[in-house]
């Protein structure tokens, strides 16, 4: 790579101060136009890039928010993205997205680069891996630094920074009690989340649904990977008897629905189905999968308020957890009441 | 935000030189084990941050690849940054991602930044808005400053760097083929891809399958996009006798098969479906739909693999294009030859 071009080497070139060049390049009011533009001029012949590194360490701010999400291809963090893009651009930030894959050495790979290059924020949410061995230290490493941290989605409550999760807990119950208002009473749970704090909490309040409908009703759990699911559901399905279904994520409840058919099951007159997020596929499907709605777009939102709030306010203060609320969107993988 | 800490900080909180202090973070041999310690228990507690910008400007490199996606709900480009992520990472590169939302503006915002943070080098897919005006500015400067760019599926002919593209022409002139040997005769183009490179070669492979059959076929096409498709696809209906339909990518396609059923037409009997990408949800819809595979995975590494080539042969060559061809994966969603 040939050797950079620096303020200096344009100053030596036209042969004027440092100061000079330094100040036509800010479009500084001392200089003439006619300099301003022989500077530029320069800068560009001789492939000048101005640094924003080099300029955020004397501004100390980039205007760029980094962010980690664990799975691309989960269409929930694509629309936190999505909600993310609008509210950062509404207030004139950038957005640098990392995907940690669900691997914690990606993670931490991630947060160092993040951090190198300088973003204001960062905003994460955790692989399943961290999830499970809690191992938090280069999280803390970042808060140590005094980069505004705030977690989504998946979070960790001995991490002393802001969160924005949904009520997954509720979700869950408030998508078993449907079910049973229904007439299921055989209702299994399959989780694409194991480990993960959001799949513990939803599998907590399918169990508390039941227990509090009917504390003979015993739960049944499924943990599958979408790559495996046809088999593991199948399998299952093969030794239970089944008349609900609830899985932890869009995809999932798509394909169990498949393996239900597969299976000569109808959907919902042998078993309902309900699935979380409420995508454009639940609507689309057929039938249309009643889901647990996540606010996926306005929890990206709020992610970035806070993060943008902590950024402008960094004294310390106890951390905060909002917590957004789901809603039940009926359609017709469902029986009615 | 407190003042950063510099090296100069450390050495006079040390009362140490600023050589040693640096010597010492980056672990030469030159400085005990006791001093390295002492500076690096220091650097800590003074919240130092080693600022790879800092030190990418000496190295000149960050061993990081931006990449510019336009669409982050497109299940393609998430399969693309897979296979990219794969190859970044065996190759010992991280990468970032920006969301350009197919928005030349924020296209525009995105490689600034990308350039401001010193990526090693840059691959993008255009938006369909800088397609449409073939606005290249912001492109040809970043070939202007020297940093190695690679163009994915949607590439620009008129910029001088490298590319890699699937064969959609070909991809689309098989699938109507497909459907023409199947009995198909009134075959209709759903197209969310108006003005971009990839609609259009799809476009014309339909419309020359169509007339080397018979030139009496009258291609039909319907311009839509995923939050009208219900609509437009309806109306078409209404108004078209079609008994054979394709749609420029997955969802599309699926979309598309929930609207025939609605207005109560059978896939395949009434209308075979053909889509393009083949996910998981092609292969667990029912019925499973027949696809044009795109190999996104594949396309994915190729443009790290050029990426990297170019990082480390700047030497100027002529632009190579890389096509990958597509594959038809015939499903139920089509009738049987």
């Amino acid at each position: 790579m040939a050797t950079k071009t620096t303020l200096k080497g344009i100053a030596e070139h036209l042969n004027l101060s440092i100061s000079t060049v330094s100040k036509a390049l800010a479009d500084s009011q001392e200089i003439s136009d006619s300099t301003k533009l022989l500077v530029k001029t320069a800068a560009r012949q001789l492939k000048y890039r101005p640094n924003a590194m080099a300029r955020g360490l004397k501004s100390s701010r980039t205007n760029t928010l980094g962010v980690v999400i664990p799975n691309i291809m989960h269409n929930f963090f694509a629309k936190v993205i999505v909600g993310m893009e609008e509210e950062a651009t509404k207030n004139g930030y950038s957005l640098v997205t990392c995907i940690s894959n669900e691997s914690l050495e990606k993670e931490k790979q991630s947060l160092h680069m993040l951090s190198d290059v300088s973003v204001d924020a960062i905003i994460i949410s955790l692989t399943s891996e961290t999830q499970e061995t809690n191992e938090i230290e280069h999280l803390k490493d970042i808060l140590h630094y005094d980069i505004p941290l705030v977690m989504f989605d998946r979070a960790n409550s001995d991490l002393a920074c802001d969160s924005v999760v949904i009520n997954d807990y509720k979700g869950a119950y408030d998508a078993t009690a449907y079910l049973l208002k229904t007439g299921c009473r055989n209702i299994a749970f399959l989780s694409t989340l194991n480990n993960t704090s959001v799949g513990n909490k939803r599998l907590s309040g399918y169990q508390a649904a039941l227990s509090d409908y009917d504390n003979t009703l015993v739960p049944k759990v499924v943990y599958t990977k979408l790559t495996s699911l046809e088999n593991d559901l199948g399998t299952f399905i093969d030794n239970n008897n089944i008349d609900g279904l609830i899985t932890t994520d869009e995809s999932s409840a798509i394909y169990s629905m498949n393996t239900l058919r597969i299976k000569g099951k109808q959907v919902p007159e042998d078993v309902s189905v309900i699935g979380f997020t409420d995508g454009n596929l639940a609507r689309n499907y057929f039938p249309s999968v009643t889901t647990v709605k996540q606010q996926a777009e306005i929890m990206g939102k709020k992610a970035v308020q806070i993060a943008l709030k902590n950024l402008n306010n960094k004294e310390q203060h106890e951390p905060v957890q909002e917590v957004i609320e789901t809603e039940l969107v009926i359609r017709n993988s469902t029986k009615t009441i």
